[in-house]
């Protein structure tokens, strides 16, 4: 007899390891449960959907619950809302949310692959026409739906994150006069504030009002719909209202299961996607991961981590050794022309950590100088003051970014020192670098800085 | 009384060193001697002038001579020739071209850093009016006139390497009928052959005449100027032919010193810049490279090469102790919208060295599919069958190549294993990357190629 593979929602994580389990084991058993009426989408897509970069939704879903089910012979259902999780039973309670009737499912092994939910404050207003947030399918549509009635001139985003910042684009190719509203200081809080502010000039000569410093008290409505946005400084007129303040891990009924839960209410686990329960893994936005450079979990919730740790959960769950090498904290984002990529650490977390460091910025170009069509970037390296080995890279600017930021990513990966990155052998032609990377003329610097010492 | 710094040859491998020098010791005595009359020219430039995607080749000009006089003090010459070496008296032998007179110089660091020279076999024809190589600005401006004449409608191209193919986009953009001819059976030689008639395939729906395993016999000519090439097989009209079959290290003098030559007649050093002989150092193009991969000497001349050796030759003669870590093979190109990268070892490579190997290649996309502009690339992986550490990887495509090969380049640098690349956190978002960036998928099927065994 086979194993039943039970796996509690059908995004990146949840069906990376239903893929791996059914590539592994031919013929495992293997259901998936999703609350939703879709599968397996591209979430990161939909701000492109509603910017009309991508003409239909469809565009974003990579499999449907019936390919799972024909295709692969994993029992994919969809509206299926599982309740609680009973571990002594090794059952779970599942609920048939259009039918409205409860049934009880047992497992082998369960993976839980909750994701997480946009963070909604309890904000007067926040239930009136006109107010949303972005995650699903179904968000994206309504929002575009709405965003391209005519009465909707003003839109009002709070929360300059990745989305936030995505949907300043798409609003804004949309003609909408967008006002971007953060409590801090800064918007894009994973960059140090000097690169942030880079970008916070550019938004502003393309018209986009950033409000920084400013607490959202309520949403103002008038006749159940949104028409502005009141903080404890100013009110903002709008007749959309986003709200992008970060996810929250979907861990309530994992605690209630008597799972050991981390930093920031997210999942344990261990390099195995192993929970503290016995036959219980967990992967993606729900679960945290192992930071390499903190040494420690983190709760950076991201697609390409939700895949890996999924694939690695199935891979375990299945049978299989690999491990989860961890996360070094990449990521990138455009907004119009801007373009804004991170790794390891920031100035800021670095010194939050307590840990010695220096740091470098230079101002370069993405390729030739001579070449046409070279972009401005600037590109900071935070290194440790005692062994010079690299802490992080941001870089920001009109192109080129994402692709330091991969060297970048893969050389704190393997604990490069900056002096080292001075040796890397990159590839170069004027169309596509500077005959010294911009990381290494950085990288040439912090050198200089630190023999001048 | 300090040292007299003595730097033969004004480009990117002996500037770089003065400048090293310069900046370590801002008292030092630098005496630059360069045979023309431009120094640090961006020779990687010299395509796209012809092209016509640079204006002028005063863009190319990183300092003139001038500069490098009043600004740091070095006494860089033009028009000087260095005859030759005598190591013992640590004196050199410097004809001033000009005024066509010698005298000696007394050194006592001196640095042979004089470069490469377009190789051009003893062709009948090949002094006639309308027969190039492409090296210098002179040479460049050269062609330039001689192919905006209406006259010049046909272009033969002898050599398939870097500058052939990237002179094959200038010619096309320049109107001419372009013909390539290659004594090989592929162009691109440095890639694997699958992977190059990618690139051979677009280049025939360019109209462009690609011309496989013949020989060139000779330049035919009519009134002195050249009128067509024949070849082992064929004959091929064309007014201008442009010669681009490599470079061969200037190292007849060195020799004559008693310098030990290495590979392809390079100077050989260590990975001080040092030769066999006192207070004598070589870098950039006339002398030998530490291969990582190979883990001995190599000879590929390039000019990142040349700028990183020559600044560490400027550090270790001002005294410093820098060393070279050696290059992986890294390189990309343009011609047309095709581009083509490569870093490590190619298959060929690698079975030529008697290397037990796997590859993997997976045809992918820049960025999510889904996205706008998503080009498609191809990428190759070439690991050890052993202990699967990568060897080289190639990518060839219409967009995103630099970028996947700069992060395998950093990954050979590094020692990482096929599965490894796996676990790199690299920078996602749709119009940057897909969510398992293109190496990585590579590297899972190269996983399960492994299991499957």
């Amino acid at each position: 007899m086979t194993n039943h593979y039970v796996i509690i929602g059908g995004d990146a994580a949840g069906m990376s390891a239903a893929m791996q389990i059914r590539r592994t084991l031919p013929e495992a058993k293997i259901t998936t449960f999703e609350m939703g009426g879709i599968y397996s989408y591209a979430q990161c897509g939909l701000p492109y959907f509603i910017s009309e970069d991508i003409a239909s939704t469809d565009k974003l879903i990579a499999r449907t619950a019936e390919q799972f089910n024909e295709k692969y012979n994993i029992q994919a259902h969809t509206y299926h809302e599982v309740t609680e999780i009973h571990p002594q039973l090794k059952k779970i309670t599942v609920k048939d949310l259009k039918k409205n009737r409860e049934f009880l499912v047992e497992y082998d092994k369960l993976l839980i692959a909750t994701g997480g939910s946009p963070v909604m404050p309890d904000w007067k207003g926040k239930e009136a026409k006109g107010v949303y947030y972005l995650k699903t399918i179904p968000d994206a549509e309504a929002i575009y739906a709405m965003a391209k009635l005519d009465t909707v001139k003003e839109v009002v985003i709070v929360g300059a994150g990745y989305i936030g910042l995505e949907m300043v684009e798409a609003f804004h190719r949309l003609g909408k006069k967008v006002s971007l509203i953060q409590r801090g200081d800064q918007i894009a809080n994973v960059f140090d504030k000097e690169l942030a502010q880079k970008a916070e000039e550019y938004l502003k000569e393309q018209q986009v009002q950033i409000v920084l410093g400013e607490n959202v008290e309520e949403i103002l409505t008038a006749d159940g719909s949104a028409c502005g946005v009141r903080t404890d400084k100013s009110e903002y007129s709008s007749q959309l209202v986003l709200v992008s303040i970060g996810i929250t891990p979907n861990t309530r009924m994992a605690k209630e299961a008597g799972i050991r839960l981390g930093i920031k209410d997210a999942i344990e686990i261990n390099e195995r996607m192993e929970t503290n329960l016995p036959d219980i893994y967990a992967a993606g936005d729900c679960a945290t991961q192992f930071h390499r450079v903190k040494n420690r979990q983190d709760y950076i919730p991201l697609g390409t981590t939700a895949n890996k740790q999924g694939r690695i959960a199935g891979a375990v769950m299945a049978g299989g050794n690999k491990t989860f090498a961890g996360i070094v904290g990449s990521s990138v984002l455009k907004v119009m022309d801007y373009q804004m990529a991170r790794t390891g650490l920031t100035e800021k977390e670095a010194k939050e950590l307590g840990i010695p460091l220096e740091t470098v910025t230079v101002d370069s170009l993405s390729h030739a100088g001579y070449y046409p069509d070279a972009k401005k970037l600037t590109i900071k390296l935070v290194y440790r003051k005692d062994d010079q080995r690299v802490l992080g890279g941001q870089a920001v600017g009109f192109g080129g970014v994402a692709k330091r930021i991969d060297v970048l990513a893969t050389a704190i990966f393997n604990n490069m020192t900056v002096e080292e990155l001075e040796d890397l052998d990159l590839s170069y032609a004027p169309p596509f670098n500077m005959s010294w990377d911009p990381i290494q003329q950085a990288a040439r610097v912090a050198r200089s800085q630190n023999k001048a010492k």
